[in-house]
């Protein structure tokens, strides 16, 4: 009896990982007024075609009993496009995040599982590039939330049309082919990719404008060549958002980079990542706008927990995690039983209790306590019950104090 | 585009109900020191055959591309057997406590849907009945935690051991069809029941010393039955669990109830079920013991949230449920908004803050904040950032209040 092959298990201490970083995500989403939302895992196939995208071929997939091919989601924006066309009445701005558990059916690697978590958060119904600043300030602040500095990542931030009307410049043929090419960059040695571009015709003139245009990192220095409508509608755009980020001190953070593309094809604007400085690992996340997917305007990002917990891992950022704080109580009899569970009953109005349910040996439960590491035990005995003084236990320094019952409430009040 | 029958969307208004209920369940476990797992949602079909129960009919199923047969969990004991099963070194008892969303291929009706959250607590590692009188304690107190009462709710408990040696007194044959049978009895017709009873080959006689043991409500009733080892043991076990309670001073929530199985094959002794007064509805959570399914004995219980959520609504638990609070910060001039954003973010640390980006006038600002209901906001001027005093309005009473930063910083930290 095994788990599926890419799949985890998440046991206490893995879990408190998991709950750290979802915990993380969420805190930050809730301060700049984002709402929770979740959809179902098990989606028709037909939202990720009619959103422009075909079936992601790396999807888990059933056939119902009625023949509807279903798949458990690879990723939430379709779904969060579907949710927002089936309600007109919400108003706007949407300021949606969710926490999805999604899917993908490929060889599992490092960083990359069958079922993984992932934040998305999503800013539907503003056209400003305020927003994309917004939700790009949000993937800065959680990654500060997790004590990283600009040291340690960066923001790619692109703009489809500016890419689409560089591309159109060089060539009028293949921009499709190209524009693909250019999103599997990072993953092909530099001659493949060159030798991909001659593949699709490109001339060696053709190829060296290109990838002087994909190297261009200053926004100022892209205005001159966006000359069509769509490329100063970009150029608009990408210097609109590059003034937001400034006035909102997050330019070190930044860099312009044409040649991310953030694979989805809904992308139609905006495109970013959050990604590792020391380029050990891909992207952390991405995102982008998405303006003809959901009806209204859209821009967003997901975040998976895989390839962020080896990045923190690396970063020594998973040492000390926030602990729950559990006090052990240990009655010496179990006649006492009774007084000792109403005592508990009492006490975790505060704090968390356990109690021994193994009828243990006083020893075996002192041994049991170091293990687990229980900060306090609290000793209870007839004596104790009889003068309602209770004796606290500190497993640190091994002292051991009496405390009327109020007074042990207070103290064990202020560990939470 | 739309989603598949049986599956919930759940925008913010329906989430927050969610996180009502999850956060209820989590804060309870976590009182009685269960520590939070989780396992893939995506299980070999194996681990349900091999832990004597057969593949659940009302499944989703898929075949991987290497022939494997896969589920989408439809409850999370055999995840859990597994993953003890898998991990020799854990000291005991293991407390565990999981949110696991489930599902379940069948006709979606009121109470029932295809994808579903459930609590699972599970405590293994101990035999004693103390184990089975925490766990049901937890389900109490997380009935007590939604407001309900002893009106409202009772726990039925009953033994397989004790019933199975019933039976076997009343008819040698048939006895698996038997408790079978019994598991339906609340869910046929009186008549089908015995019907049923006769066609399995059941006398006159038996199906009336049938009934008269199943009609038996007092623990001291059954001992004079209990005659074989089976029994004995399961009496033991039964009048062990009903002193635990009783000292517990839980009694008032539980009743002896005979007719009670829980489904499931692998309990092997204490059943118990949370059951709605009134009887609107099913079961509301079920669990019990089951010493041979992961290799050490276990007790434990699902809580699925749709059934509950139904009987709180009923109950009408649903309508004040605890709010982010989230305060906004109008800026009256975009010239504003980089001091704007640079306030937001010092009072993000204290408190949610909502800042436009959407352009929108301030007119229709002060209608989204109506209508949003936002509780106070912060109007920021020229004026109000040169003399750093800033101007609270309280939007239920129209007050207006200026305040110093720190001022400012207090108030909303009291809010949280």
């Amino acid at each position: 009896m095994e788990k599926v092959k890419g799949t985890r298990d998440f046991y206490p201490e893995e879990m408190a990982i998991e709950n750290y970083i979802l915990n993380t995500w969420k805190s930050i989403a809730l301060k700049y007024s984002y709402k929770e939302i979740e959809g179902p895992i098990l989606e028709s196939a037909d939202i990720y075609k009619s959103s422009g995208q075909e079936i992601p071929e790396q999807t888990y997939r059933l056939t119902d009993k009625s023949g509807r091919e279903l798949v458990l989601r690879p990723e939430l924006t379709p779904t969060i496009a579907r949710m927002i066309q089936q309600r007109k009445d919400l108003s706007r701005p949407i300021k949606w995040f969710s926490l999805p558990r999604c899917f993908r059916y490929e060889a599992p690697q490092l960083g990359r599982t069958r079922e993984f978590y992932q934040l998305n958060i999503d800013c539907l119904g503003s056209e400003s590039m305020l927003a994309d600043a917004e939700v790009i300030a949000t993937s800065i602040d959680i990654m500060k939330a997790f004590g990283l500095t600009e040291k340690d990542f960066y923001i790619r931030i692109s703009n489809r049309k500016v890419l689409q009307s560089l591309i159109q410049q060089v060539s009028q043929s293949s921009t499709r082919e190209i524009f693909r090419l250019i999103d599997k960059k990072d993953k092909l040695p530099e001659e493949t990719f060159l030798f991909n571009l001659k593949e699709l015709g490109l001339s060696k003139d053709q190829v060296e404008r290109l990838l002087s245009f994909l190297a261009i990192s200053q926004i100022d220095k892209i205005q001159m060549y966006c000359k069509d409508m769509l490329g100063r509608q970009g150029y608009e755009e990408l210097s609109s958002l590059w003034k937001y980020l400034e006035q909102m001190s997050l330019l070190a953070y930044c860099r312009l980079d044409l040649t991310i593309m953030r694979g989805f094809d809904y992308y139609t604007s905006t495109v970013f990542e959050v990604f590792d400085s020391n380029k050990g690992f891909r992207a952390i996340a991405g995102g982008g706008r998405y303006d003809d997917l959901a009806g209204i305007p859209g821009v967003g990002y997901g975040m998976g927990d895989v390839v962020l917990q080896l990045f923190l891992e690396s970063k020594g950022k998973l040492k000390k995690l926030p602990k729950q704080k559990t006090i052990y109580l240990l009655y010496i009899d179990e006649a006492l039983y009774p007084k000792a569970y109403k005592l508990a009953q009492e006490l975790r109005e505060v704090i968390n209790i356990e109690m021994d349910i193994m009828k243990k040996s006083i020893q075996k439960q002192f041994e049991y306590c170091n293990q687990q590491g229980f900060p306090y035990i609290i000793l209870l005995g007839d004596d104790e019950l009889k003068k309602q003084k209770f004796k606290l236990k500190d497993m640190q320094t091994g002292k051991e104090r009496l405390m009327a019952k109020a007074g042990l409430i207070k103290f064990l009040t202020s560990l939470e």
